[in-house]
């Protein structure tokens, strides 16, 4: 399977950009962003076509980019504009460049065709605008393993029992069912634990008495945004379905950009609604975040590591695996889709051009 | 060339298994062995057929393991006993279980058809049992070559001139001829270096004034121990081959175990017949079988290094693989007929089975 | 495309190399190079046809290399002259030797067929001896790059603009044309850069007070020379192109060795027509050499990486390229021409014989 490349995935936090050459990769392209003299992002194929330096290893000379093997001087368009010792500038001479949008501190690149990317596509959340809710930054976690082990653990709430039992779960919600179902392309994972001890994170910040209420909620937004809502509520508060906003809520961000086949970048982040202001229970719920999320890694790079061996016997299927494998399907259909579009384009202009985002090596 | 499966080999010192889910690789397969409440030790599959986490990152319920990622429960006998959020178990929720037998402080382990395991076929030493000599355990050794290249090793007293010139060897034996023969499953190859100065060993262990008579026997049980009967005795006592007991004797074991084709562990431990009771003898000894074995395992790594690349010229053939030659040809003989009986077993069923031990991805 | 063979290449610098078993690879030959008793410096195949493993593992006795392994013993010429163990040597027990010559502190490898090692093929400048000039060796710098990148950096002055601009370049000759021909197997490259400012290394060397004239040719000599003939000459002396000894003149001499279709070693050392006693100013032009040539090993080792990945789009050509160009059609052609011949040798004889330089597994 193959990636969703006509979508926005996040380049990293907005504030990690600056006039510093940025390389990095995303679906095995190499990119390079950097900032104008005026702060506006730019992302652009990182390689020379010329000897295939990265242009990350040259310099900005002011909003344009000079390959550090022979000077050839990329605009912010990815346009040639220079060719040292010549007068001409090749036409094949141009890299490829990525709309970017910057929302929220985050930046947003759209690694599809340029011409399909829409900004009212961006995720996006109520919450960053609504009083009493505050967005607190977290970090990019780094995940050797396939984007898709990622995304099925963020469709996954049964895990949280057994992969985080200090932090998120506990064995109270071991057995509870799970609801699943897809809607276009969300797919919603959730559950309750109703009258029960509360978990690590709430007994640490939600200075509870007794029993809880708790819920989580995965709305995994195909193909890389998963929000997951949870929290916990007194007990004899016995709040309906609708009523979370009366217990202690929390929405955990989780962006996941595909590096290659076998690694991920998850950048998160968390909304709350107590203490907005409070920089160091910001802190500290990151820090329990940490702690769980490096418990998630472990488990999703030990999964790689098999999945590089051949299976022995047939996979297992059971009922928690409902929600992941909604999100494998929705995934599915959305490269499909991709690949009958280039297909059609391609049909259209009786195979002249180039495909433009799935090209290949010649 | 493959292994033999239908053996029973070390996995490990008995004593190094306890509640701990222990991983190891045999032979490519992923294994996990720990030992029940009872003090029984169990081997398994260490795979979960579900998201194929290894079982070692779960834990112990009992006698049985968890599942660290959703909970799935498997008894000592690789039967799934718990899924986690429903009451019914699926038929292809099992993990392999391997034979296990416990001898002499050794933990022995059976790779092939569980049906065939016999316990009468773990190997044995009179000597464990006879008044005079004692065990003394070493190390696991892992050497990065292929199993082969190593066993044949274990056939080749010409090396230890060479190879081990401070310790086993000495250039007296240079060209004393080798006699070598095969019985069944055993190779054995030897010679005696009469009237020499001993070698740097038996300098250390032996209290010899003059010269002596030094013998080596190497007894290759295929597919996996070797016995190396070693020792000296003062020349001027002319013993005969059969009075090997008046000299200072060792019996040298080595316990291979194929970790893969370019892996394999070698657990050694040796008996001898003088001081058994003296643990400062035995460290001093099992120092000088260090340094020597880890002679040994430079050969064999670069050995290996080497196979991976394309010979250049023809192999030649001298009068001292004569014992190597044999063991290749035994193990071939071995491995041929277990793929016979495979294959007899699959064409009686129609083919409609899997092949249960050589089971390949699907 | 693979290696010239029939060629004299570095092998080191003559004092690298004594009565140690010294290993190198070359073009993927293992080689082990030692000198005999009386200073002959000697070069077999360094692996002993019987177990394959290295000989520079085993030890010298006398002028003959034994194997550590079972005693193999192999003569200068590379002839086995002793098989422990037995009285006969089997034919095939031989390694292959490789023609050696020293010059100028500098041993000389020839990686074909040994009759057609020609010692008068050797590279050799006159300015080794001449009155005024004086050589001084510098390091061997590995990078991890085809033979055939390095190689196109030393056909090329244009980089130096970008890639050195604090020693060897400076933005005064980012765009002065490039000339560049062909002599049989030397391609020729070259500019001047009149009345400018000196770059930072005649800055250090040269006592310029004002404007120079600076010259860069590039002689590269296939396979494997590269003469860098460089320097500068007060402007208001408006010397001619054959005047350059009135100026601050170096020959930077790099010679290239293969290791591998991605290594390639850069042995580098200098000549120059001032201050040729002064110790003190060689060790500081080596300082500012190191620091350029670590430049160009960050490029080509990047370049490197990137060819292992698939090309996104075809290459741009352009005009600086032709020195490279020429060099890698110069290198095209002595390969074909080396094909060729083999062939026609290969032909002679029936196809009876192995083809020896380019001898494949079997």
């Amino acid at each position: 399977m193959s990636f969703v490349r006509n979508a926005w995935y996040v380049a990293g936090w907005a504030e990690n950009f600056g006039r510093a050459l940025t390389p990095l990769t995303i679906m095995d392209d190499a990119i390079v962003i950097y900032r104008t003299e005026d702060g506006r992002a730019v992302a652009l194929a990182d390689e020379c076509p010329h000897k295939r330096l990265p242009l990350s290893k040259g310099k900005l000379k002011g909003d344009a980019v000079e390959c550090g093997y022979h000077g050839l001087t990329f605009d912010c368009l990815g346009n040639c504009i220079r060719v040292p010792g010549q007068t001409t500038v090749p036409k094949a001479a141009f890299v490829r460049s990525y709309p970017l949008a910057e929302r929220r501190g985050i930046l947003w690149i759209w690694m599809g065709e340029a011409e399909a990317a829409d900004p009212d596509l961006i995720f996006d959340l109520p919450a960053f605008d609504e009083a009493g809710w505050a967005p607190h930054f977290g970090d990019a976690l780094e995940i050797e393993s396939n984007y898709l082990n990622v995304a099925e653990n963020l469709c996954d709430p049964a895990h949280v029992s057994f992969v985080h039992p200090t932090t998120l779960g506990n064995p109270e919600s071991e057995d509870v069912p799970i609801e699943s179902h897809r809607e276009d392309k969300t797919v919603i994972t959730s559950r309750w634990i109703r009258d029960a001890p509360p978990v690590g994170f709430f007994k640490a910040f939600g200075n509870f008495q007794g029993h809880v209420d708790r819920w989580h909620y995965y709305l995994f937004h195909a193909p890389c945004v998963a929000v997951i809502d949870f929290g916990s509520a007194d007990s004899t508060l016995k709040i309906g379905e609708d009523e979370r906003d009366r217990g202690v809520r929390l929405f955990a961000l989780h962006f996941l950009t595909p590096v290659s086949e076998t690694r991920t970048i998850d950048h998160w982040m968390h909304l709350r609604n107590i203490a907005q202001d409070d920089e160091a229970m910001g802190d500290q719920m990151n820090a329990q975040f940490r702690l769980a999320f490096d418990e998630d890694k472990e488990i999703l790079e030990a999964v790689q590591q098999r999945e590089a061996r051949p299976r022995r016997q047939p996979p297992v299927r059971i009922a928690i695996d409902r929600g992941a494998n909604l999100l494998r399907r929705v995934i599915k259909d959305m490269v499909e889709e991709e690949i009958d579009l280039e297909d059609a384009l391609h049909r259209q202009d009786g195979g002249e051009t180039a495909r433009p985002v799935r090209a290949v090596p010649h």
